[in-house]
């Protein structure tokens, strides 16, 4: 197998398809299977972001795939930013055409705040805060790539109404925490919190925040991003709200997009490691796998053993237990550490007389025996901690791959040897953007945004245009 | 307020709107907004079925959305009968054409089994069981109604591959058991396991097998349909697999549809009454409703205590505490036994003095008051035995609105007084569907086929036709 230090893209495609998450062999270009043991993880993070949000008060709602062509055209920027990417459904039955083109949604805000605009009508219904599950489609032009960039991927949108734009950033910031709640906290990946360049926001927004992450091959991998639409989509969707003196105002919008299969991707990228797969464990397709070694003559009394544990522990956790006589405990171990399951249980005849059993972590790659006694309180342990230990480890590389640049040419130095870097930098505004263009065209990199706590400006010249900075931006390649 | 026995339909739609379970003010025909309190309680309904089917061996997956055109062409009976209600993406972007015409999924046998071609080697690989959740796609030409036919509806759908018929037909067994284990004993509703007649079963199957359950105004609803595919399918995508003598072999396929939105729309029209809605104690978006009756100058008290109340029964329970100071009590009685909310708990200053609550149940539509030490023994109590009591309601009509008939005239009495029937029947093969069509033309009625449990051929002739009756069929009109 392609080693993950050496060739990290080749050794990502060798992965997901030995460990059978992932089929890219259906006949639509862009369009993969999310196979069994990607799809129960899939579940489970649907799960746990739908059970955050609920309990920040989001309810979920289930809108329809297609949104009318006209919907689309209602607010400008919007439509000049999605109409190139959009699928049209044009055709039913033989051959006969529909009425209107419907787009199969790439985002729902044009199919969302028409409803906004019948259900809210006073201050009393703010904030209104609705999610819903489910995939979007896009017509990428980009090569594809499972996980990090299709034609159909999976994801939550939530849609927020409020007052003013002080409660909607305040929501920005909720969003924010939500991400570090879900993707660092139960995932494991360490994210950055970046307000994007004006150059590359969501088509509609005011602004756009990103929570993007660092590779250990020094590039950019967006996992959620979350946007203030100001009052524009308001405007256009006749988004209103009667305040306390019967006056009409329009409603401040914000939108958030955590990817679900991408995060997935993210996950199997960060957490991966060269014998396979490393799932966090809250997410784990199974979490627990029990082989026994099997000696002749002692079978009997293994199994029954081995058996009494996986009942034992299913009533915790997600077990399997692997009792295939066909396969030898060796290549046992090999497949199920490639598949990624946290923990692995060993017992063999001499466990059993010596009262202890094996267990091997894939946090840390380590085996240890330990009294049979200690069982419960041993994985109860390893439960804890184990995400923690990932996320600890992403961390290390993460922080390793920023650097700190003060010039273009120590700028091409940091890109080349596959780090990402913090650099002063003239302006994120409109009038930044040709210097971030020649940055782009000489280094392949792109200005991914600002950090978003309060720093006090450099003291640097920018380093593309020689202008004083007004900031320091992270700048790198990105998936 | 519409009354249920009154006019059923009108009934239905005025709740459905009242209680703001669906928007159907969305601008494409036959697509709907499932809202807030509909779209918690679906999503109970999919980790209930997803449960019991991974409990079965089914594992998930997720296909695609569209299906390219060729797939279609594969299976002629297929073809000829889904084609025309396809929904076509056939265009990206500003009007460029795709290299070949989509369909959007109106069902997944055509997407699944090209990649059981490629998953499925050996026997070893059989019982191949798989399933999906999501939204299909169908251009319906009947009238649209929200819940039980639109052009986007929930539902999941599983695909399962064997070795040889016996092992498909006893697939078929498993699927009803769910059916039973999920519609009839989680959301309470009765059915009639039916083999569909010949000319009514799904495009390409050897035989269809429905669960209906039967409304109180007497009409057919169709719950969930497994389907034996026999080897059609599996010649048209080449689904084979070697046995044990390296010999190629085609599976057989089954697939199995319960259709969440139409579950929905059958548990309102099922257990509501006339009141509002009643939903299940586990489907419930939320099961517990806390109302304090606040008199002035003892408000604190009562809130204190809602208030614990509200905390112990959350650990346990989804509970809301309806605080809001602009309703009376009554107001708030009838809105949340109009959403359907199992059971109410109200506490005034009196019952605190007694150490009493008062508690209203939805099953029963009756109150009590209980000593507070009770509460949760009470509660405990109700939750188990609500759904049984929805249920048992339930088949006292369902069972009281299915008549014997013996001849066409009885059929037509039994029709006009809102039932369905039981009559001695020709034949469910194509040769009895002349007969069918004679009594359809007739009534308005359908055969919907004969029941699954062994009976002895009828003595009496065929109602349509006068020749010696092969079967007992079941009669309605339907939903």
């Amino acid at each position: 197998m392609q080693k993950k230090e050496e060739n990290m893209n080749e050794w990502f495609n060798e992965l997901i398809r030995e460990t059978e998450l992932v089929d890219d062999r259906y006949n639509v270009k862009g369009f993969v299977i999310y196979r069994e043991w990607c799809a129960m993880s899939l579940k489970k993070m649907y799960n746990i972001f739908e059970s955050v949000l609920n309990k920040k008060n989001h309810m979920p709602l289930f809108m329809p795939v297609v949104i009318p062509e006209q919907n689309f055209y209602k607010e400008a920027e919007h439509v000049k930013g999605f109409t190139p990417e959009v699928f049209w459904v044009t055709e039913h039955g033989d051959k006969e055409k529909l009425e209107e083109k419907l787009a199969l949604r790439p985002t729902s805000e044009t199919a969302f705040y028409q409803m906004y605009s019948l259900w809210i009508r006073s201050y009393n219904d703010l904030p209104y805060k609705r999610y819903q599950s489910g995939s979007v489609y896009r017509y990428e032009t980009k090569a594809t790539r499972p996980f990090l960039r299709g034609r159909e991927f999976l994801w939550i949108e939530t849609h927020c109404a409020f007052r003013d734009e002080k409660a909607a950033l305040e929501q920005i910031q909720e969003d924010m925490e939500t991400t570090k709640e879900v993707i660092t906290n139960v995932f494991g990946i360490p994210v950055l919190f970046l307000q994007r360049p004006q150059w590359d926001k969501f088509a509609g927004a005011v602004n756009t925040y990103a929570a993007d992450t660092i590779t250990q091959n020094g590039k950019f991998l967006q996992t959620a991003t979350t946007h203030y639409l100001g009052t524009s989509f308001a405007k256009a969707f006749d988004v209103k709200y009667k305040d306390e003196n019967g006056k009409d105002n329009l409603a401040h919008l914000t939108c958030y997009g955590p990817g679900i299969s991408r995060e997935f991707g993210t996950i199997v990228a960060i957490h991966g490691d060269n014998k396979g797969l490393r799932f966090p464990f809250e997410i784990a397709p199974k979490q627990i796998v029990i082989v026994p070694v099997l000696i002749k003559g002692k079978e009997k009394e293994v199994l029954k053993k081995v058996k009494d544990i996986y009942k034992k522990l299913s009533k915790t956790y997600e077990v399997i237990l692997d009792d295939n006589t066909q396969k030898t405990p060796g290549e046992k171990f090999y497949f199920w550490e490639m598949k990624g399951v946290p923990i692995r249980i060993e017992i063999g005849p001499r466990d059993i007389e010596n009262k202890k059993v094996g267990i091997f972590r894939r946090d840390l790659n380590s085996k240890e025996f330990i009294l049979e006694k200690d069982l419960t309180k041993t994985i109860s342990k390893i439960a804890k901690e184990f995400t923690s230990n990932l996320k600890n480890q992403a961390e290390k590389a993460f922080t390793e791959n920023i650097v700190e640049v003060k010039d273009m040419k120590a700028l091409e130095k940091a890109l080349e040897s596959n780090k990402v870097v913090r650099a002063p930098f003239c302006s994120i505004d409109k009038d930044g953007e040709k210097y971030a263009d020649m940055i782009k065209e000489k280094t392949g990199a792109e200005i991914k945004g600002i950090i978003l706590t309060k720093e006090t400006a450099p003291k640097e010249l920018c380093i593309a245009s020689g202008k004083p900075a007004k900031h320091y931006v992270y700048i790198g390649r990105g998936y």
